[in-house]
């Protein structure tokens, strides 16, 4: 069973300030994932550590080098605190920087190297990946979200369970949690759960991203990883939060 | 012109005590490269950052998951450290870890992702990477050592400079610096020139490497590091220290 899984920066970060790193969170949830990290690949959101340096140098509309380096730098200090965290809760992770790795075409990944996150998996490692900067044959350079890598290797690697764990149940409509959203309700969603600065355009953007993938025949799980308990019931397949699928 | 850069861990590091950086070095060497960094990849040894670990945990002999996030861990602080101090010189440097891009079979590179390395090329940017560990298809991990990188990287960029500086003039035979060597001259070479430990072949191993590239068709030099003003020189193409070159 592959299964790809994705926890947002808000859960690990305070995205309100920068560089802030929510220790408990990330041991609580790196203790989760390292009960059940076998054929798993997990990325994380770039959080406070990414954000705020991407839109301090303005990544997304110029080509700044050293703005690249530092946004970089900081997601790779999260990065390394995850894996850490990982490791010390029992499981095997390895960092994996979209950086060093990946080319972006107008913002979206056009190529990706993926055997050495393969050679992983199959030796029994964790893959780590995250938000990242990378090099755009287009724009020279952009931004790659976590979001957008949650498609890509859910693709690639022809996921079986794909979850999202965000700060929030499930996509809200109405104030009620949804149990299944597809691509024809999503005009009626209430785009307006993000909070502080996220230059990935928050829940629409990664509905947008997980409807591609569910027209790609995968479905996905957006769920609240700030509950306890409920990514090891995401990685085994029970029903929580919101299903995002086909029709 | 396509240049490609090694400078060995025993310049940047003292190999005899663990993770010790010599940071005077990485200042000046950087402030050397920084004038001539356009068209430049940049590869450092680990020095006492990877191989002490490499060692500790046997990663050449068996797969040790927390050897090897622990090895690669410590030469990505050892690259940190030279990436800031090129930044702080004025080069607009990129860190490019092989672990992430790059994947062995027994113990050689079979595949590496080089695009991002040919992007930053052309926007101007310093790609530095180094030896590292890199999963391996046919014994789960290994070293890929810089030297390794050089010809790797030499090759692929058909480079028109190849520089190796390490921590003696060139080539030592009968206690002379050979202005040339090819591979006819191999076996008259004095291989007791490495200090402390070294995984990876001393210079016997990097000669090896760079008369394979000499087969290829591009020469190189072997030449001091730690004599200020070589690096320019060897970059700018004047005769220093020790070509490898074909008969």
């Amino acid at each position: 069973m592959m299964k790809v899984l994705k926890i947002g920066g808000s859960i690990l970060t305070d995205k309100t300030q920068t560089a802030f790193a929510r220790i408990e969170e990330i041991d609580r949830i790196s203790r989760e994932i390292a009960r059940c990290s076998s054929d798993l690949i997990l990325i994380h959101g770039a959080g406070s550590y990414g954000h705020v340096h991407a839109e301090k140098y303005g990544l997304t509309e110029r080509f700044d080098p050293y703005g690249l380096l530092v946004t970089h730098t900081s997601v790779v200090q999260l990065n390394k605190m995850i894996v850490d965290a990982l490791s010390e809760a029992g499981a095997d992770p390895m960092p994996v920087h979209p950086f060093q790795c990946t080319v972006l075409r107008d913002g979206r990944i056009d190529r990706m190297e993926i055997a050495p996150v393969t050679e992983m998996i199959k030796r029994g490692l964790l893959p780590v990946l995250h938000g990242d900067v990378a090099m755009d044959v287009s724009r020279g350079a952009g931004i790659v979200s976590g979001d957008q890598l949650i498609t890509y290797l859910a693709r690639t690697f022809k996921a079986d369970i794909v979850g999202l764990g965000c700060d929030v149940d499930g996509v809200i409509c109405e104030g009620r949690c949804l149990d299944k959203v597809t691509l024809s309700d999503l005009e009626r969603i209430d785009p307006g759960t993000g909070k502080g600065v996220d230059v990935t355009g928050g829940m629409k953007g990664k509905l947008m991203e997980l409807l591609d993938l569910a027209e790609y025949g995968i479905e996905s799980v957006i769920f609240n990883a700030g509950k306890p308990g409920l990514i090891e019931k995401v990685l085994t397949g029970e029903q929580v939060g919101t299903v995002v699928g086909m029709p």
